[in-house]
Formats: structure tokens, C-alpha cells, sequence
């Protein structure tokens, strides 16, 4: 059985038209004989008007209610594609996760799958059906629906790739056609990356790259389910791989691999604190009980005793945390707190560091020669972050991509 | 155990604050310790939208698929009302059909209940849940949802209330408050009705009120389960029993119950046909296999053997039958036809017709004073209905409330 999975995102099948394009497309696909498992999201926008609505009732709605509402717009989609496919002669049918047990925990908002149900999709195959899923949800032990979070579907196309032992999953998209070697929006030069290993594409997500969800690399990682990441409407394009390192084609590999930046990320100095024991822990313990996620951490080198200590974290949650510092104030003892929005988080990733050497002086190199200031530097065995101003953006992507010679 | 089974339209349910209001109601409810199960429509509006984009991909689209994505308003009624008593701290839980067997037959958006699975639900109330259930909807035997038809959810109610042996069965109503002896919008002096039987109720749905499905009402006579309509919002106002004329208080019967009018019907004489044996069905014959539902019929006595002959249909389908008729025209014979949309189709209905003599003569005379026509004239056991001039529909129904005295 020549088996395709394929998912299509919300503005994928954001209207009638585009539902009827897809559809088309699918057509062709079983005109070549291909068996075709299709996942859906919710059409673009109903997901949030449904969570605008229940938001409105309750500020935390019971979970379990809500996952009856919110995984009300992938069954939407998945019934009108198949009204679409057979209104071409396609067969066709729309299979509730409850249906073929996709069987997930109790979490809900945030479900874990815990295992697929093939049978009953393996027997409509047989027969010739077209098997659309709604994606972003499953069922628990109790027969309650769940729903696995945000970019959900994607972890449905993956897990159901892999239970059905296809070759890959393919992830559609409406806005791009692939993963690039750093956003096309802010560099013309960026080029479409022909493989990327998991690892790499995680750290690319991580970083601010919205193509994938750092979430569903992971799961496809730990399944070892190829990605291949395309355009919905430019059928021929080529899109991007993303598997595992050993399988990407020798020729194909390069040392630096992408380009990221993230602009949603602000930095805060506590300044003057003693350099003892506990201090570092005194400021993040607050921090992290609050739910706040702390990324970067560079702690100064110590004058009399004194020293400082800045650290990144999400711009949406600087109001909260410098008030957290300030009603500790005494007890950290710190001569004073300094905050900064105006800067971007700009990290090179790539698998090839590992087996190089020189890449970090690369980068600091060719951000001086910018004239581009470092504040912070953060590296993991694939990537290298540095925080500069937020102006200097665009101006560092162009000349780091130039150096790593990515075009 | 005192239970409650109530029905919230779409109106009812059409925002956040309706929500929010019956919440309250429901509330209340339980606080007088009373079991509540709830059967909700979609958010006004929800249906026709869904209904909408479903049309536009097919126009007649698969019907297991459209039954899928047209019973998905109901599950999100049920799923923020659960969610908003849970927010004033009352248990509450919602049951999709699937959840406690409301099996139905296979026929698709016109599905028949079948049977109603009442221990999940029992065993809900015991622990003191308020249970949510969407209406207009059951699942087969396959386990495929399936759609009741429109009004579908006011049979949910009769079903959940026969299954789990209530006293009665409410439907709340937000744009009226029970069932009036006539339209309140076409003459001031209507009363709303303290009881009406089946039978009449079902005669004044299938002549032109609009409160209660003609389906839902003999439902309700066939499983001997008596309604109570009143009003969402107007929580203390008195409604309208609907429950087995024997039951009904004899000091509240009255001859005539109510009157109705129906301003939809448009009417067709076929002129100069032949006042022979095999005429009527070879004009009803093409019409009837066209689903087109003929009402009255009235024939001409015959002058030189040519005859003619008059039936209504639906306004909307009008253009057909004509066309149906000039079609047949060689066939059946006839000199010409002859249109009229400007009818109005008035009755009046009442159980007291069966005992008591004179009712039409009153009629009739009560219309020839205000100087009303009468075009034709079709009566059952409990009721009489008039065609007669749309613009004097208002005027008919002022001088029949005053004649049997229904203020």
C-alpha cells in the first residue's frame, strides 16, 4: 500500500475555495493510486472565536468542557473536506478520533497520545476511502475529548504516519512553502533548506522559527517519522525535509543550517547584588513559581564583592517580573533593576558545529565587522545565540548569511 | 427524585449573556433541589451558517458528512452552558448522544429516535450533575451521528423526558412566553392559551404557528409526555400546557382554541378541464412525484362537462407546478391556469368541534360581515380552514377572535 499522510492547517482549509482546491489535489493523488490518510485543522480563526466565546463565560473554563467546544472546528473541516471529495467522486469519509481510538491521557489542553487505532482505518483504506482525520484531538480512557494544544494537528498527522507505517508525513502550508535558511521577510537572500535534521529544525522552532512547532519536531524525532514540509497551493514546489541527520544526503549537509532571530524577548539587569552563594536563586525562584520562563542567564564578573546578574525572558511577561523583583528587593539585595524591550535574540543553527571548530568566532566577527554589539552569547552543541539591539536585526541576519555563505 | 427536563432554543442560547442567564435559572433549579437535565439548539444563527458553507462545497452533500458538521452547533451549546454553571459552582457535565445511546435510525437528517439509554444519565443526577445534552442529534448503530430534522432538539426533550419518566417536559422559549390564541403580532387582543391538546396544538403548528414543530407535537401525543412551553427570561410568567385533552381542566376547555393564519401558501386553478374519471391525478400525479405537498383541493361543479379545478402549494413552489402543469398541458387538457400568491390561509381550531354544531356557519358568517371572501374551504374534525385575501388576513382574525370569543 502506497500510503500518503497529509495535514493541512487552518488557513489551508480557510474557505470553501481553498477546501475545494485541497480536495482537488487529493484527487489526483488517488488517481495515482495512493492511498490518502488527511488530517485537518480548524478553519482559520474558529479556534479562536471558539476559545473568544468560552474565555468570556469563564476565565478557566472546566477542561474538559472545553475541549468539547474547542475541538469542535477540526470536525467542521474534516466533514466539509470529505463533502468536498465526494462531491468530486472521490470516496471519502471523516473518522472521529473516537472512531479509530486515538487514545490520549488525561491531560486536556494539553493531551498526550498514548496510542493509535489502525484497524479501522487500514480496512477503509482498503476499500478505497479517502480517511479525514480532525486533527488536534484525541479521546481518554473515559471516551472524554482532549486536545493536544496548540499546532495539535500536526502531532496528529505524525503519530498517525507513524501507527500506519508510512514512509512520512507531509505537513501543508499556506504561507510558506518550506523551512528557510532564515526568514524571507527580513532577508530576500534566504533559500529554502532542502533537508534539515530534527535536532536542527527543533533549535530553529525554539528559536522563533513559526513554520513547525518545536513540539511536533520532537514527536517526530522520538518516532522517527520523516517530515516533508510543503506549499498547499504550489503543488510542484519542492519543499523541506526534515529527518534524521544520518539519512540527509552527504552533499546536502552544511555546517550552519539556519538563521533565527526572535523579537519577543526582552533582558533585565539586577544590578549590585552581593557575589555569595544563593543569590542567583533568591531571583529565579519567584520568577519560575510564577510560571515565567527564563532563557538566558550571564552573570558578570564580580568588583568589591558586588556584582550583576541579566537574564532574557519573554517581553509579555517583563511588567510581571520586574514587580516580582521589586517586592523582593530586601530580601536579594540589589542596588537596582534595569530593563530592556529593544532587543532581538539572533541564534546560527547547525548540526556541523559539532565537527567544526571556529564557527562562534565566526559569528562575533562578522557582527563586529556589522558594527553590531553583543550584550549576551548563549551556545548549545548546534547553535549560538547572541542578544543585540533590536534595530540591528535585520542588518545581522544579512551579514551572518553572507558568511556562512547560506544563499 | 424530582426531575426537571428542560429545552433551550437558539435564541435562548444566542450569547454569553443568555448563557450566563440561564446558568442562573438552572441554578436555582437545583437549589430547590430539583434534578435538571437540559437539552440544548445551536447559538441562533450557528445551523444556518454551517448549513451555508456545506451548500456552497455540494448541493446535496453526503449526508453522514453533513449530519458530522451540522451537529456541532448543538455540542458547543452544551459544552459553554456546562461551562457556565460550572463557574457558579454547580455541578454540571454535558452528554453527547453518543455518550449515554440516544440511538436512531439510519436516515439522515431526518433521523427517528430509536431508544434513549437513561443509566448514564441517571447515575449523573445521583451524583447531583446537571446534565447538558445538544439536541437534533443521536448516533446510529455504525455510531455515526445523525440529524433529527428541524426542531430536532424540542424531540430530543419529549425523548429524554419519556426515557426518564418526568412529569412533563419545558421548553423555554426567548422570543415567546407560551401559545397564544392567535399571532400577538397581527391583533392585540391575543390570549395566550393555558392548556390545548395535542391534537389541536398539532393542528395550529401544521396551519401556521411557529412556536411548536407539528413533529415535536406528536412526539409528545404518541409517548404521552406533556409539555409545558413559557418563557426563558419571564421566569415567573405562567406558559402553555400541551398534554391529552383529558387531562385538561374542564373549566379550561373552550370550543375554539385558537386561530392561526398562513401567509405562505399560494393558490392554482387549472381552467376548462374535462370533468372526466383520471383528470385530478393526472394533474397531481407529476406534481406529488416533484415532492411538491398540495394542501386543499376543490373542484367546480361541472358546466357543459368542463370543470375547473383549485388546489394551494407552498409560495416557493409555485413556479414549479406551473411549469410542471405547461409541461403536461396536451396531456391533462386544460384551457388555462390560472395563479394566485395574494392568499392567506386562515383556521380555527378546536376539539370543541367535535361536540358542538354551528362552528363554521359562525365562521363564515363572522367573515361575510366584515366583508371577507372565502375562495375555498377545507375542514377536519378540529378544524376549519378559509382561503381568503392576503390583505385581509389582519381584519379575519380580529372579527373570528371576537366571534368565539377568545380575549
Amino acid at each position: 500500500m502506497d500510503l500518503v499522510v497529509q495535514k493541512y492547517g487552518g488557513t489551508s482549509v480557510g474557505s470553501v475555495k481553498k477546501i475545494n482546491f485541497i480536495a482537488q489535489n487529493i484527487r489526483k493523488l488517488r488517481k495515482q493510486k495512493k492511498s490518502v490518510v488527511v488530517v485537518v485543522s480548524a478553519m482559520a480563526g474558529e479556534t479562536d472565536r471558539l476559545d473568544k466565546i468560552t474565555k468570556k463565560i469563564s476565565k478557566i473554563p472546566d477542561e474538559k468542557e472545553y475541549d468539547q467546544v474547542i475541538s469542535t472546528g477540526e470536525k467542521i473541516s474534516a466533514g466539509l473536506l470529505s463533502i468536498a471529495l465526494i462531491e468530486m467522486n472521490v470516496k471519502a469519509i471523516s473518522l472521529d478520533p473516537s472512531k479509530f481510538n486515538l487514545l490520549t491521557d488525561d491531560l486536556h489542553s494539553k493531551a498526550q497520545i498514548l496510542s493509535v487505532g489502525t484497524e479501522r482505518i487500514k480496512n477503509l483504506l482498503k476499500k478505497g476511502f479517502v480517511v479525514v482525520v480532525p486533527g488536534f484531538q484525541g479521546v481518554n480512557s473515559k471516551g472524554d475529548v482532549t486536545t493536544l494544544g496548540r499546532g495539535g494537528s500536526d502531532l496528529t498527522a505524525v503519530a498517525l504516519a507513524s501507527a500506519l507505517k508510512a514512509t512520512h508525513c507531509e505537513l501543508l502550508k499556506d504561507d510558506v512553502d518550506g523551512i528557510y535558511t532564515t526568514d524571507p521577510r527580513l532577508y530576500k537572500g534566504a533559500k529554502k533548506i532542502n533537508y534539515i535534521s530534527y535536532p536542527e529544525m527543533l533549535e530553529m522552532s525554539s528559536l522563533g522559527s513559526k513554520v513547525l512547532q518545536a513540539k511536533a519536531v520532537e514527536y517526530a524525532n522520538n518516532l522517527q517519522v520523516k517530515l516533508y514540509v510543503k506549499s498547499t497551493s504550489k503543488t510542484s514546489t519542492r519543499g523541506t525535509w526534515v529527518m534524521d541527520e544520518k539519512n540527509i544526503p552527504i552533499k546536502e549537509k552544511r555546517i550552519i543550517t539556519g538563521i533565527t532571530h526572535d523579537l519577543k524577548q526582552s533582558k533585565i539587569t539586577v544590578s549590585g547584588i552581593e557575589d555569595i552563594p544563593g543569590v542567583a536563586s533568591k531571583i529565579f525562584k519567584p520568577i519560575g513559581s510564577a510560571g515565567i520562563v527564563v532563557d538566558m542567564i550571564v552573570q558578570n564578573i564580580s568588583t568589591n564583592k558586588k556584582t550583576d546578574l541579566t537574564f532574557t525572558i519573554p517581553k509579555d511577561d517583563l511588567n510581571k517580573t520586574v514587580k516580582i523583583l521589586k517586592s523582593n528587593m530586601t530580601k536579594i539585595n540589589y542596588k537596582k533593576i534595569i530593563q530592556d524591550k529593544n532587543i532581538a535574540l539572533i541564534s546560527i543553527v547547525g548540526a556541523g558545529m559539532k565537527t567544526h571548530t571556529g564557527i562562534a568566532t565566526r559569528m562575533f566577527d562578522s557582527l563586529s565587522k556589522s558594527k553590531i554589539n553583543i550584550s549576551m552569547i548563549s551556545t548549545s552543541e548546534i547553535k549560538i545565540s547572541c542578544v543585540i539591539e533590536q534595530t540591528k536585526c535585520k542588518k545581522a541576519i544579512q551579514s551572518l548569511h553572507k558568511e556562512f555563505k547560506l544563499g
